[in-house]
Formats: C-alpha cells, sequence, structure tokens
C-alpha cells in the first residue's frame, strides 16, 4: 500500500515556530485535516485540497485523514503546538488500532513541533529547568478522582507541573480546584505562570504566585505552569521577572 | 544598559529542527557561544565571534556570554533541544541570581527549540499522548534517593517517564537501577523506547518492554520513554511497531 499520513506539529503561534521539517511536510501533502484555526495557518498550495473540522472532531478527523491516505494519497494532519503532547498523533494511532486492518500498513510520520509549555516557559526564564510533569486538567477524558491523584503526587515529589486544557466551557471549575490541592502541598510563595496564545499578536504572560493564582483568569488558550519548592524568582528592574528552577537540589525533602 | 543575551535550542538533530525563530535568532547575534558539537551546527556568518566550550562548563559559559552582554554586545547561547528543559536557559538565570546587579537589566530572551523527547516519542507513534513527566537520572547535582522518591511517584501516579541523561561514563549503574525500581511498580510488558541521535544521520530507535529493557545500550545521547500502565502498542507487518498512550482512561486505578 504506497499511501502515507505525517502528522504536523505547527507549534504555539504564527510561523516562526515552524522547523523546516514540519514547512517541508505541509508541502508534500496533497491533502490537509485539521481543525480550522490550525488550517488557516497554513499558506494555500494549489493543488492541495483542506479539509477544516471542529476541536471535538479529533477521531473523525483521523479517520478522514487515514481514508484518504488507505487509497494511496498523501494526507497530512495539522496540530497546534506538539502534535505528540495531549493532541492527534494519539488519536491517529486510536483510529489505526481500532480501524480496518489495511491501515496497519500505512506509513505514518509524526512531525514534532514546539508545545506549548516550552513556548510559555522561554517566555519566563527556565520554569522547567529541572524534573517537571504535563497533566491535562480535562476530565472529559479521564475522572477527575485520577487528576487530583497525579497532581498530588507531583507537586509531593516536586516536579514543577505544566497544566494542559486548564478551562474550557464546558470545565468552569477545574482549574480552581485544582490550584487549591496544589496550595495545600506548596507554599503561597510558589511562582505560577500563566501563559495565553503565547506566539500570537494577543499573547500575553502573568507570573504570579500559588496564593495569586486564584485572581487570574485563564482559558482554553491558556498554558499554566505551577512551580516546584525549587523554582524561584529574579527580580528585575524595568523588566518582566525571571522564572527559574536550578539545576541542583542539595537536599532530599525538595 | 544595552546589551542582549538569547539562549537558543537548535532542537534535537541537523537543521530540519530548526524554527525560523532561531534562524534569525543565531544570525542576529554578534558573538555565539556553545558546547563545540552544537557550535558545529551552525553555519558561520562573517563577523560572527564563537566560543565554544566543553560539556560541563554551563556556569563559565553562561557568565561569558553575560559579561558579553553587559559590554553592550549581543550574544547567544546555543543548546542542544530545548534550552529550557535540562539545559542552558537554567544556567543562565543561575548566573544572573548570583551575578553582579547589572546583570539584571540585560534583555534575556529564550528561543525554544524541540526537546528530545519530543523526537524520540515522534518517531515512535505518540508514547507522551497523555500525562508525562520528564526527569533527568543525573544524580550529579541531586541526591539518588530523590530521583528515586520522583521514580516511584512518577509511576505510581500513573505519569509517563521521559529519562534524560540517562548513561555517561560517571554514572554507568543510574539507569539500570532505575528501571529495576520501575520494575517492582509496571508490568514487565509496559513499553519502552530508546532513541539515540535522533533527528542526526546515525539515529536510532529501540521499541522494547520493561522486562528487555536492561539489555539495550545506552549513553549520553540516548533519551529514554517508559511507558504507563495505559501505553500500548500497535504491531504493524513490514513496519516499526506504534506506540501510543491514549487520550482517555476509564479508571481510577489506571
Amino acid at each position: 500500500m504506497s499511501g502515507r499520513l505525517t502528522v504536523i506539529g505547527l507549534g504555539p503561534g504564527d510561523e516562526r515556530y515552524l522547523t523546516r521539517e514540519a514547512e517541508d511536510a505541509l508541502q508534500a501533502a496533497d491533502a490537509l485535516y485539521g481543525y480550522r484555526p490550525y488550517l488557516d495557518r497554513v499558506p494555500a498550495r494549489e493543488g492541495q485540497i483542506r479539509h477544516a473540522s471542529d476541536n471535538r472532531e479529533e477521531a473523525a478527523r483521523a479517520e478522514a485523514a487515514l481514508r484518504h491516505a488507505a487509497f494511496g494519497g498523501h494526507a497530512a494532519i495539522v496540530s497546534g503546538g506538539d502534535p505528540g503532547v495531549f493532541a492527534m498523533a494519539a488519536s491517529v494511532c486510536e483510529a489505526i488500532a481500532n480501524g480496518p486492518e489495511a491501515w496497519r500498513s500505512l506509513e505514518v510520520t509524526v512531525v514534532p513541533g514546539i508545545t506549548a509549555m516550552l513556548a510559555v516557559a522561554a517566555r519566563a526564564g527556565a520554569p522547567l529547568g529541572h524534573d517537571f510533569c504535563a497533566l491535562s486538567l480535562s476530565d472529559n477524558l479521564k475522572p477527575w478522582e485520577l487528576i487530583e491523584r497525579r497532581l498530588d503526587a507531583a507537586a509531593n515529589a516536586g516536579f514543577v507541573i505544566a497544566l494542559y486544557n486548564p478551562v474550557s466551557r464546558a470545565r468552569p471549575w477545574q482549574l480552581g480546584k485544582a490550584l487549591a490541592l496544589l496550595a495545600h502541598r506548596l507554599d503561597g510563595s510558589t511562582p505560577v505562570i500563566f501563559g495565553r496564545a503565547i506566539g500570537r499578536s494577543d499573547e500575553n504572560l502573568t507570573i504570579t504566585t500559588l496564593a495569586g493564582a486564584g485572581e487570574v483568569t485563564a482559558d482554553m488558550a491558556s498554558l499554566i505552569i505551577v512551580g516546584s519548592r525549587e523554582t524561584r524568582l529574579i527580580a528585575r528592574p524595568g523588566l518582566s521577572p525571571l522564572v527559574y528552577t536550578p539545576r541542583a537540589i542539595e537536599s532530599v525533602s525538595a
């Protein structure tokens, strides 16, 4: 079977974050599939078909692209950030696992991209400079109880925590509850970073503390980084502070 | 003070992984600082000075670049992968925190890059498709006891685990001990991915299980991903299997 499917990470914002590999992969495909705002970021190429779909239609999008590849085409699915982090690469694997046997013969390539936590961390300094975890706050696909257990384990063990999918219209209370849980484990002075639409013209970075985090507004375009006991802040005259997690840790209690 | 310092992520391998932002930032600097193999990846530009240094000289490199910026220059430090993940951005912040007051007035910019775990994950499918953590196995800068505690917490809470700095000449036994610890928490059939020099011409990807992981050779250029209880594998005729962690988790015991 000659069909191909490429899953391409566009990075968090405009084309500054595209890698050369991603640019080449976008050119090579004969059909692009994706959530409309991501597709809109990709310049048009003559002869290339586009299939825009909605945010919640990951499974249907993956299947449509796989069907195109199974007919011998070269399909590409575009994904914001990195397709491997809470994004389309897992949806494609799930579709192949549950789909017709023939889909297992297709050539599948994942092209990595800058995921949101790396872009937000870069804006703030180096908050992910030591051990960290990435956790989705969405309880659409897992029980809330499990999210709480993971937050608890991560904070106790001293991981910096990057929160993906912190808020949506259907999930208004989860972020507040997560921050309250973390406030029981970590000092109120722990640095917390809210990055919104980083890499876009309307980007916004807010550096606060765990005690003050409840007052910051977040939405679907936000990524939040909660520091560990080690994370610290450098105040700078006339400049935004730098937040970083040192490379060295002296004691086991950290 | 007009000096500037940019910390630039080159991604994991050749120039395919460079973002446009990184290319522009490399051009803009008048002096480049970095570990020699990373500097060697960057094409020469007339009038741009280069200061190559050794692997273990992060602090001295950061200070040298900051001094250049403090004299009004535009210094750039190059970093493999992403500078914010176990790399130079934290060293720069540490140097500023401990350095002369004037360094706090310098403009510091971090340019994110594709970090090793994203490149390895992309080659394997979508092993980081759900909650995961990144942990350095180096006990040069933290007690081994703390590494064990974090491995334990991450495996118990169901995080996929990306292991950075798994082995070096001075640290020959740490990876074996870490895998043995994880084997007490996770099933022997748990997928484990060894990526070595991903993105370079000599790249190598080995997909194995936790029970078989002890037989795979790793070195300083390796990045290892250990699956969670949810991570699974799709066998494919004539192709490398796909490893992925599904987006949905049904039960809390996962």
